[in-house]
């Protein structure tokens, strides 16, 4: 099964000069999903993962299903101002401006081994972040997960500190 | 096992005089997720659902879990301007103003049975305009269900044309 084959690619989205790759075609399909959750479960299931922290909103989903397929607690990391206790806290810089991401301080021990999960590997810009209020916590930061990685785009050199894996790659814009 | 253990209160959150229900803390438990996901499951699972609708973001994550475990599709329901492809869209009111959410047209059809879920039962009015982007798509929405329902508030007088299923209940804001 090529998985490529159920992502949508929307040309000028959110703007001009962007393909967006789309997953919800694929989430539509639930034996897919199951495939692309056991591409996503096989290189880390060894890892002895405690948690899975998945970036809000996409990574959500499939940081779910890998939490439960591990056995792991799940870590929701989320935009400012949306989780309610103490928290740990990023900035990282966007086109223009910054954006903070945020996770709670009681989520991670320095005990916890932890898998990050974001849907998509662009620049990686949040995932650094995201690695950053994990690190924060003292915790043992084992993988950095992606259903997608844009190739293209060196995403992965920001990330290169750390174990990054990913299911389904893009070289191009087309 | 009492779920409701395993939520945490934080007063006065998002502002004064309002208790929030923190579901983070029961996330970190895999074997309590676990018993959340099954109690959700078993009033659906013969329901013959073929697609879990969840809300963004918080929805997404027992969502993700539910569509898994019935082996239905996922459908995200989102906030305005997200999804890249030809949308429904509805629009409710806030406490000042009004927001919107969408989802694809092409992410239901008429013979689709389907699951609404999301993580909080309060007014309703998500859950409500979010049933009308699935009548919209003229599928058959079977039932509504919510990770916890605040009781003393009339969210369920809002969708009583709906079958709604909660498994953590609060009856006032202590």
């Amino acid at each position: 099964m090529d998985l490529k084959n159920y992502i949508r690619s929307v040309k000028d989205f959110p703007k001009e000069g962007i393909m967006f790759r789309d997953i919800t075609t694929l989430l539509l399909k639930p034996e897919v999903v199951s495939e692309a959750l056991n591409q996503l479960y096989l290189p880390v299931k060894d890892l002895g993962i405690t948690k899975v922290a998945a970036i809000e909103s996409r990574g959500f989903i499939f940081g779910a299903l890998l939490a439960d397929k591990l056995g792991a607690g799940f870590v929701p990391v989320r935009k400012k101002g949306k989780l309610p206790a103490v928290k740990y806290s990023e900035s990282y810089s966007l086109e223009y401006g910054t954006d903070t991401i945020e996770m709670h301080q009681d989520a991670l021990s320095k005990d916890d081994v932890v898998l990050l999960h974001d849907d998509l590997l662009a620049t990686g810009g949040t995932a650094k972040a995201a690695a950053n209020l994990i690190k924060q916590a003292g915790a043992n930061l084992a993988c950095i997960s992606f259903l997608i990685e844009l190739t293209f785009i060196p995403g992965r050199k920001m990330l290169e500190n750390y174990n990054v894996v990913s299911i389904i790659e893009y070289h191009d814009e087309n």
